[in-house]
């Protein structure tokens, strides 16, 4: 089969432009691409794959997403770490232009890229392994915790985003075979968003439990303090967080609105009318409590300081209930930031401690990665790390 | 909380003229949705609910979709069934049009339908339970077949789809909620599709094995000879079928075509150069061989008579892969005829004796239902059979 030169090349030239005029936002180093769902430019959309900085950070959120996490076989070491990144950088390079992976078995596949972005991310055991010091240490335990093994750690990370589910499965299933000799899956978290065209890309997503989720994260020129170091390193935490839904639905609206200090209509502050108002923490009602609850989960995470700030970049999953039909379902809380100990933690401590949102949401995995710098053309993922 | 009133009602209007204009073919009693990508349009399209045949069969199918079979509790009688589906009637016909359930306790992902269909399908077992004759009987046994119980039967089905897997996921939450005093859940097989948008809707979607699926289904006057009884009823046969991708990957491109008997780029048959050239069964090649290989599936499969094609409205499926990474992917594969036992079961039985494809796909899962005619507004789906 001779597989037709992928239609993308000239198509991005003028999608991006489209997009630039859209106003979407996209992080230095990063080509914008097509996110608006105008004729079928969503197929044909690249996001760019090269850069200082890795993709699948700062743009808007693709519709479809795997966490893809990887053990180490024992004997991968340094040099063999070197070996694999290049592979896995290559085939990133090219599905995310929208061609096939150098001996790709379902080049078909590979055609329509849909903004595809593949993201690496090294855990705690693959410096271990490359008998190097890691940047990022395991979360402390938090005595919400109930984690387990099968959604919990892992030494490489590939996050997998694109418009379209086909496409992201096809990618997760090269970079699985590409990996194979060094690597076995230690686990995979499939998850969603609002398809694209479903509403405007800069409208906030609902998540599973009906919120709008999303609205105070840093965007535009606020994420480069929050989220990149300069030589273009980032950090992330990944954690599937279950969302008690059976409990959740028997809650009032005005109780579930006190536990997040949100309407759930409009996303606005308890002490505001609209979703981009500024909560304000010192406003009362007419008993003299505070609009803003003390336990509420904006009111513990809240951050002012830009530096410290995360970027929440969480997608939902819905897997298959049991046969009473209580559903399997909730979030994979991903998180980018400069530096864990100092911009995740101190929240998540907060949280853990006081959140009135933690009788409806359970932590049951977490992982923690560095996300190593981008790579020039013909550079590789980890270069600046391995060698 | 006051839910702002669905935004659809107004849009509607607009965008089914639009859709009238792109000649996306929509079955009788079915009102046009907005199956184009312009705009934000995709999430407020709505299909309409009520007719004489059920929506979800005829449309161009949306992205997502969740099949829900369930078992009845022992004690759901007939009158217990017309309670329960009089209720899942109504949570249909509200969701459809992006209103709220009755006592929905998500009302705020209810807003956006995005195409959402929800048509239901009567088992074998349902008309046990109401004492009546049976529509429809099991599949005989295909010596190819590996059935899992776990993916087969069901005394009633659901089929939900939309263009966004929130609103599928919300859909199938109050469907089961409002089923579960009469009815357990017995399985749920979660699919898609390419992304609205992704490409043109009139554009055959690829399915996870690479190849163009759907290129010779019955379209738009096609429809009604194979798939509607007079009466407005139907039938529908949900198979799962696993994809054996690792042995898939090993073969050639040209192996691959001739098990399908189609090119895995064009679509089009090997006797041909465009994907909608008619096989030619007679065409050789130059050493004399049939062009169009004896057991492809296509040579296997085809139906001339419009009577006895069946209506293939297959998703693809893609779990988790196991810690090697053999992925578990495959079809969905749902088609619906006037009457299975003269149209599917001949087809089926075809392949199963002979079809080149039966080395790389595992049919792991079946159930049959019958599938009630539509109802007016005012009435409730399986009013004919139940009453
Ligand atoms: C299932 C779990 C969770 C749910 C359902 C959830 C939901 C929400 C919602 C509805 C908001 C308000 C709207 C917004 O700004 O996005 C919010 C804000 C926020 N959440 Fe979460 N959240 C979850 C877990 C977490 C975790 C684990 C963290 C970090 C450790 C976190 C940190 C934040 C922060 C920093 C904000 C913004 C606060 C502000 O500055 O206003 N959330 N979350
Ligand atoms: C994983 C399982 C299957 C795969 C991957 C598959 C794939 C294909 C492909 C690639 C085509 C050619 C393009 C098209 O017309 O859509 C096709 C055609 C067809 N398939 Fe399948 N198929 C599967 C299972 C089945 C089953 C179970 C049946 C029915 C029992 C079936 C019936 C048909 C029919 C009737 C056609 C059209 C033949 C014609 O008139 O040209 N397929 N299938």
């Amino acid at each position: 089969m001779t597989i037709p030169p992928p239609p993308v090349s000239r198509r991005r030239l003028l999608t991006a432009g489209a997009v630039t005029g859209l106003g979407v936002a996209a992080g230095a180093g990063v080509r914008p691409a097509a996110a608006s769902a105008a004729d079928t430019s969503i197929g044909t959309a690249v996001v760019a794959f090269h850069g200082p900085r890795q993709s699948g950070v700062a743009e808007d959120p693709p519709a479809h997403a795997s966490f893809l996490a990887f053990t180490l076989q024992a004997g991968t070491d340094r040099s063999a770490l070197g070996r694999m990144m290049r592979l896995l950088t290559d085939d990133a390079s090219r599905l995310t232009r929208g061609e096939p992976a150098l001996g790709d078995t379902d080049a078909t596949l590979a055609v329509l890229p849909a903004r595809l972005t593949v993201t690496f991310g090294f855990g705690p055991g693959l410096y271990r392994a490359a008998r190097l010091p890691a940047p990022i240490a395991d979360l402390p335990a938090f005595p919400i915790d109930r984690l387990q093994d099968r959604w919990s750690g892992g030494d490489l990370l590939v996050q997998i985003c694109a418009d379209d589910p086909l496409t992201v499965a096809h990618a997760q299933r090269m970079i699985i075979k590409d990996a194979r000799p060094f690597a076995a899956v230690r686990w995979v978290q499939i998850g969603f968003r609002r398809s694209p065209g479903v509403h405007a890309p800069e409208h906030t997503q609902r998540n599973v439990m009906g919120q709008l989720d999303g609205t105070a994260n840093p965007r535009g020129a606020e994420i480069d303090p929050a989220v990149w170091n300069p030589d273009g390193s980032s950090t992330l935490v990944v954690r599937r967080i279950r969302a008690e839904m059976e409990a959740w639905d028997k809650l009032s609206v005005s109780d579930k609105e006190n536990a997040s200090g949100r309407r759930m209509d409009s996303g606005a502050p308890l002490s505001g009318a609209a979703e981009h108002d500024r909560p304000d923490f010192a406003a009362v009602d007419e008993f003299g409590l505070p609009k803003m609850p003390d336990f509420s989960h904006v009111t513990r995470a809240r951050v002012e300081d830009p530096r410290l700030k995360i970027l929440r970049r969480p997608y939902n999953y819905d897997g298959v209930p049991d046969a009473r039909g209580v559903p399997d379902s909730g979030l994979i809380f991903a998180a980018y930031q400069r530096d864990i100990a100092e911009q995740y933690v101190p929240i998540q401590r907060r949280l853990a401690e006081k959140d009135l949102l933690n009788e409806w949401i359970t932590p049951i995995g977490s992982a923690v990665f560095a996300v190593p710098p981008g790579c020039a053309e013909g550079g590789w993922i980890g270069e600046q790390v391995l060698t």
